[in-house]
């Protein structure tokens, strides 16, 4: 039987700009699945496991930045989208969760399939709609229209995140064949036109005012996409020497004139009073550096972040204001009202950053080969303009020392929740949305974690994974605590044997293994080119060995501020 | 730096008699993982994918029917046990599902992996308990310790389920050197003599009463595990014609004496007045056949339901009374109270199964080669004991056609949420508490799904995987909605490519393909012989083929009762 408030649905979505939906196989969710895959304006994409599908949607939402639709049926299905709805939560990427569910009256009936589905994502999930489960009376399907647009803006909405559907379905769930499918009846579509926040000409008096107090300004962007004119007032503001900007990889904003090397220096740096700020400036989300969290928490600067709306996390410790307005509203009237900066602050920042600018490609040269070296070679051929994923757990830490400066290569990583178990996906998400090469590069635990991202029928011809395989979470042996327990081996690391030549196979993925440097530069000389079949780049390692080369070079790196 | 109340958590569960825990690597969980591994009496393993390691436990747990611990990180490894939480939670498993937390002030400040973790499981959970954060007041030890009683007393109270404990730890995690792990002092133990329920005086007398209205009476057990005792009550009962019982395989219930074809021929009968009842009585859980629960809800019966405690779904829409205790206590009362049945009622129930007894086995012969026949074949081959677990959507549909009468071979299937998601790891849960074979039957998206199960290093010598490879979710193309839709093979079937070869060949499994009956039976001499690997047999078919099939074999079935 055909729901005309179905189809509506999809056509409401097409309307508002959703152009894609990552459907699971289901039955229940049949009358949805057909109402996107029938719609001449959105492309639909079949994945099997929930989990999975669930991150490629995020990893498209995050490039796309508008909402990409989910669907799966009844039952424990939505409960695997749910470390994706999470992330998508904390990492605020738009998304349409929509699950099919049986009539309320079906709920704990012992029916197969059937689960508490209302409000499945707790406290990870924007908003929670339940869909009239029948339409007799016109209110329901104004109530139906009026929810689904509802959901959509609520995705959009600044801090975006994921909205939840809820769809209770009665059989029979497929078109008789004298019924006539059309999205021709005109949808109720609510619109957003969205306002820019802007400050008060008393609020910016007050907040020249307090700028006069400082001289030792640090700005401190956290994750955010690429943002040319940010990176032009930054530059502008270091060059005329108002402000220092420290910039972790995933602030997409790193430059010749930010500070990139802070997480070596923050570790090994002995007294650190003369770079101690009065004031951090922050915008975008969260950081990478561990040094630097602790850096500035043991500060006694106020800190002020900019936020066009929502709730603000206290990261340093040290939450002072939030400045609701967009970061490049506020970067501008810094850079009209900020005084010199103190310049000695700004000088023994600059001083350590050129120290490691000089230093670090020097011992980079000569430290043994291992995971870092590898990633640091790998970074040196990267494709531009490129998209790099990078999974959680070492990879993001390793690129975080290393540093991308190219401003056409774009840094992901999935640091809402932080955890190892979608980057897959999520790299696959991206490869749907752009020609660019797309880069992985993960370790071993978070890249079989998330194999079934490749359980599916689309091409990925741009995607590249670097697989840095040390046969273990080998996080574990570089914190002091775990390696010091007689359990490191079998319950820290948990040594895992794989190495990814059967999965390149079972899915015709091109593949290289190399454990040594000769090796890694003869592959990497065509690993970007164009081909056909996504490529794996293989790169054992021993663990025990990381753990060493790490040490040794953070040794180095504490000589060169020795010296 | 230890902390003695979590070191005690580990003596409490040991002194309650819980010896098994699944751990998930992480760091934060440092302090959990080393009481639980250091304890002599407890059992650990380790699982990197947490939703294999959710199922894992509850595979075990279910054939324990004792909790299993389950033991992760924070952030957003927990929400990857939802799934099988879910499972435990419809299944009614015990499961102690123990979740390392950030402490209350960190949780929203953008520090990794950090999720809003209290209350994760939503209502798929019988509590959720947090630990105190610090125990600087006796009082804190004394309410951790109440707290994991709590948590294990209600995860084994009838009926059983997860509960969730979600434990906020600060840095350091580890001991130091100088600290001594002692699991020396006497953690407080809080024990629960359970009550056996039984019917009063007045009750009885009532029951009696009532029950002679009744002599059409059918008793419907629903899954559970084996249990000779009442076995051994319905067959008496039915030997003296007093009822007609009818059991799926997931009963585990099926004999001679009671009805096992009702798949077969309630779907095909015409005239099914004679076979009505006036009374259904049943106990355990949900049932498999569609056409038995159709043909109950449009009877006209009472339907009594028997169960020591705790909600009562009402599966048939025919719910009359709900009768306190355990079944075997009201089957004994039946026996002895029962009048003879209605004598058609009871052999028309009898005709029907026992011409299919005659018949079916020459329909099956005559039945061309597919999933349909394979299974057949593999069933009679199979070991005794053994336990024999299959995947929701065609397997355990096909099983129940078929039926298994030997009640040494237990029949598992996770009809809590009926979900693919997670067979495998529960088969593989099955393993770590028995010798005796364990036989997973299982199609190709199911399988594929729960890959993960496999990605660990314990050995699983009596695992037997029969896959029934047909490229895609074959059901989709047994129901008769979608195989008339265009989208049938992209959307709803989802052709997947994967065959097993490569996933033997990872992780080190004996492996062989058949296509073809004669094959079959030929790797079937010594399939389930003993063997230090497990071994995979993956069969082949098209599922268009197989569709085809199943309407033939229904035909003849139908021809059966037409004669």
């Amino acid at each position: 039987m055909i729901l005309q408030p179905i189809i509506d649905l999809a056509a409401i979505c097409a309307k508002k700009g959703i152009k894609n939906v990552i459907l699971s196989p289901g039955s229940r969710c049949a009358p949805i699945t057909l109402a996107f895959v029938r719609h001449p304006e959105i492309h639909c994409r079949t994945i099997a496991d929930e989990r999975s599908a669930a991150f490629i949607a995020l990893g498209m939402a995050q490039q796309l930045e508008k909402p990409v639709v989910l669907v799966c049926t009844s039952g424990s299905a939505a409960l695997n989208y749910a470390p994706a709805v999470a992330e998508a939560f904390f990492q605020q990427i738009p998304l349409i969760v929509i699950t099919a569910d049986r009539p309320a009256e079906w709920i704990d009936q012992w029916d197969g399939q059937t689960i508490r589905q209302e409000n499945s994502f707790g406290k990870h999930i924007k908003a929670d709609f339940t869909f009239p489960d029948e339409f007799s009376h016109p209110d329901k399907i104004w109530h139906a229209q009026r929810i689904t647009n509802e959901a959509i803006n609520k995705a959009g909405q600044y801090p975006c995140g994921p909205v939840h559907l809820n769809i209770p379905l009665r059989e029979p769930f497929y078109p008789e064949n004298e019924e006539i499918f059309s999205f021709k009846n005109k949808p109720r579509v609510f619109d957003e036109i969205k306002g820019i926040p802007v400050l008060s000409d008393d609020s910016i008096l007050k907040l020249k005012t307090s700028l006069e107090k400082y001289r030792r300004i640090l700005i401190v962007p956290g994750q955010q996409r690429p943002n040319p004119e940010i990176t032009t007032l930054l530059n502008k503001i270091i060059q005329d020497k108002k402000a220092v900007v420290v910039t972790d990889v995933i602030s997409n904003l790193q430059s010749d004139h930010s500070i990139t090397y802070h997480d070596h220096f923050l570790q090994v740096q002995e007294d650190q009073s003369g770079i101690c700020p009065d004031l951090i400036i922050s915008f975008g989300k969260s950081i990478i550096s561990k040094s630097l969290k602790l850096f500035l928490r043991k500060s006694e600067a106020a800190h002020w972040h900019i936020q066009p709306n929502g709730y603000v996390p206290d990261t340093y410790q040290r939450l002072d204001k939030k400045i609701q307005t967009h970061p490049s509203y506020l970067l501008k009237l810094l850079d009209e009202n900020l005084q010199a900066t103190d310049e000695s602050f700004y000088d023994q920042w600059k001083n350590a950053e050129e120290k490691l600018m000089y230093h670090f490609p020097q011992i980079m040269e000569q430290a043994d080969f291992g995971e870092y070296k590898a990633i640091h070679e790998c970074l040196k051929h990267l494709p531009s303009p490129s998209k790099i994923h990078l999974s959680n757990s070492m990879p993001v830490r390793y690129v975080n020392f290393i540093g991308i400066k190219d401003s056409d290569q774009e840094v992901i990583c999935n640091r809402g929740t932080s955890g190892i178990d979608g980057s897959n996906s999520t790299a696959i998400g991206c490869t749907f949305t752009t020609k660019e090469p797309v880069v992985l590069i993960t370790g071993d635990m978070a890249f079989f974690y998330d194999r079934n991202a490749f359980w599916h029928n689309y091409s990925l011809p741009n995607l590249r994974i670097i697989l840095l395989n040390n046969h273990a979470g080998g996080i574990f042996r570089l914190i002091e605590g775990p390696s010091r327990q007689p359990e490191l081996e079998e319950f820290f690391e948990t040594k895992q044997k794989l190495n990814a030549d059967f999965l390149a196979q079972e899915h015709g993925f091109e593949y290289a293994l190399v454990e040594d440097e000769v090796n890694l530069k003869e592959i990497l000389k065509n690993f970007y080119h164009p081909s056909v079949r996504p490529k794996i780049l293989e790169i054992t390692s021993e663990s025990k060995k990381n753990a060493q080369i790490l040490q040794q070079i953070k040794a180095a790196v504490k000589q060169v501020f020795e010296i």
